[in-house]
């Protein structure tokens, strides 16, 4: 069993802790929180030993009446693994206190990836990160181009990828965060940090992307053109991302027209939280115009990377090859929905407006 | 004089409306509409005359204590073009009663350009126009898409564009439109149907545009690439588009980030129901890969194809040259928004978050 600690309990870290508890290979030794919030309370109600991840608050946890099994040192001593799921810049920062203790850490993808030994996406490189000491797991939209870009490149080879990122504002409860009615250029140069950070996983592709910001918490959407260095037709695109564990290729058929409800039928499966791990491609928005080829393509922002993250922990240690570790995650967690939709089965029938 | 009936008096025939009275050369016969709603009101307030778009609801108007000048064929008679700004698919069943009077008109771009004898955008085939019974002013993005494509195709060639539209879910007004809280891939297929639109003014342009619906209303944006035959340097790109009367390059210094402040800094200049009549490009968005032109513009549903309209009108009628024409348009609305940011001026100094 591999010993999992969790630093920091938020939008990743409580979906990479339940993630954790779901592998039959590895052990959740606890997570870590700075304060005894809503989410603290969830992780002592579900049983995972809590950590304070700054020890000056501790008594702020004893105050709300919940009992620490102790601080964030305490958790990784008992950790052969650390997942750093803390706020953008603070994984980097705690970088030094994982090596006193020579606790190889994953980071998320709001850190410097100068600050890693490698940059991670299970489909694209999983084989970089053994023995490495840090490894970063890339953001959410990096994760989702990347995954898309493995087959087209492998099958096709890709000359030029370019990407218009149709971004959320914010998380559904980050209130603060805007915009409402409003289309921003975000960021308005040119290109947004996504190309370059694909580059982190394949640093040979030529890609450029731009960034726009919307009023919509739910996912990101991404315009996908990517020019291939081969002509195929729209039919063996769609069998070559259909192959993929991770691409969901969301079938005419369900009637889903966008990311609500794409999040309502994610719910409606029992997903927990509603989360959708894979990429979910429109399978008709796929196109093929000459060399080029156009998808839309939606990703869960607070899901994508959860299963990236278990990939990368048993790839850190060795333990599983590329394609075991992620057939173990993927039925773990129950990836992939297009299973949903195949073989026979009842017609779907829109409810009435009324109902 | 050219003597001008506005048939439709909604978003964009009022504007249009407004803008035939401030031309030198144009009288305004007057405006019909179907219902006696508020803009009816404003009409009556402003002086035009008013007629009837549908006879049979002619007694609406009485009720409502509205006189009206006439029925719309009344309207037509008056005429020597009628602008028609009536909803999508009006226009074209329209034009039988227009040709029995053997009036010209000018549709709007909800219209099938088969239904017309040519489509329309004054920077690109102005000469087209003259003669024509029936001229089809094309849509605000078309229209938007053609007059940046018109300097790029002229000075660099263009040997394909690729488009992803970020439209606004409805206009202000529109309160049954959506969507809220979601991004809607918008045609979900593939090209969606502004790059033919834009072959009905350029042909031989290689373009593919795909739509994207975001609950925002103020205007739309596009990210835009264009493959160029050849390298200019971005000053170069920025010095032709700069050019453009009808091309508002944003300076970084104005402190714009989106279309809420674009709007508002319309307003500000005193522009009539704020309106942006010129493309905004962000001038920070501009970039060059390789071949490869990247820049944000930011359309102005409601607002762009007014002065495309008065062109429309001096081009079927050839009384005017395309130059002439559209200074003489430019001059009277006020179109360019550029010399505001040119030459000494004081330093922007943003308001306190306190007031």
């Amino acid at each position: 069993m591999i010993r999992v600690g969790v630093n920091g309990y938020g939008t990743i870290g409580k979906r990479v802790a339940d993630a954790i508890r779901a592998q039959p290979d590895m052990k959740l030794t606890g997570v870590a929180k700075t304060r005894p919030n809503y989410e603290a309370e969830a992780a002592v109600r579900k049983g995972y030993p809590l950590y304070a991840a700054i020890p000056e608050r501790s008594d702020q946890f004893t105050d709300a009446g919940i009992d620490l099994a102790g601080e964030v040192e305490d958790l990784i001593i008992a950790s052969d693994v650390i997942v750093d799921a803390t706020p953008s810049g603070v994984g980097e920062a705690n970088c030094e206190l994982y090596e006193t203790y020579d606790t190889p850490a994953i980071l998320q993808g709001g850190e410097s990836a100068d600050a890693v030994d490698t940059s991670f996406v299970a489909r694209a490189n999983y084989d970089k990160a053994e023995g490495a000491d840090i490894v970063r797991v890339v953001s959410c939209n990096t994760t989702g181009l990347s995954r898309l870009l493995a087959p087209l490149q492998e099958e096709y080879g890709v000359e030029k990828a370019r990407v218009t990122l149709i971004r959320r504002g914010g998380d559904p409860g980050q209130v603060d965060r805007g915009p409402i009615n409003d289309i921003l250029p975000d960021p308005v140069t040119v290109p947004s940090h996504h190309g370059p950070d694909v580059k982190t996983i394949y640093p040979d592709v030529d890609i450029d992307t731009v960034g726009v910001k919307v009023p919509a918490t739910l996912m990101h959407l991404h315009s996908v053109n990517v020019t291939l260095a081969s002509q195929p037709t729209v039919a063996e695109v769609r069998q070559l991302l259909s192959d993929e564990s991770r691409l969901f290729l969301v079938p005419e058929v369900a009637g889903i027209d966008g990311t609500g409800k794409l999040k309502e039928f994610a719910m409606d499966t029992g997903r927990p939280r509603g989360d959708l791990w894979e990429n979910c491609i429109w399978d008709e928005s796929i196109a093929v115009e000459g060399n080029d080829l156009y998808l839309f393509q939606s990703i869960h922002q607070e899901a994508d990377v959860v299963p990236e993250n278990i990939d990368a922990i048993r790839a850190l240690t060795g333990r599983e090859t590329q394609e075991d570790s992620m057939a173990i995650t993927d039925d773990r967690l129950g990836v992939g929905l297009e299973s949903l939709f195949d073989g026979p089965r009842r017609r779907v029938v829109p409810h009435s407006a009324d109902d």
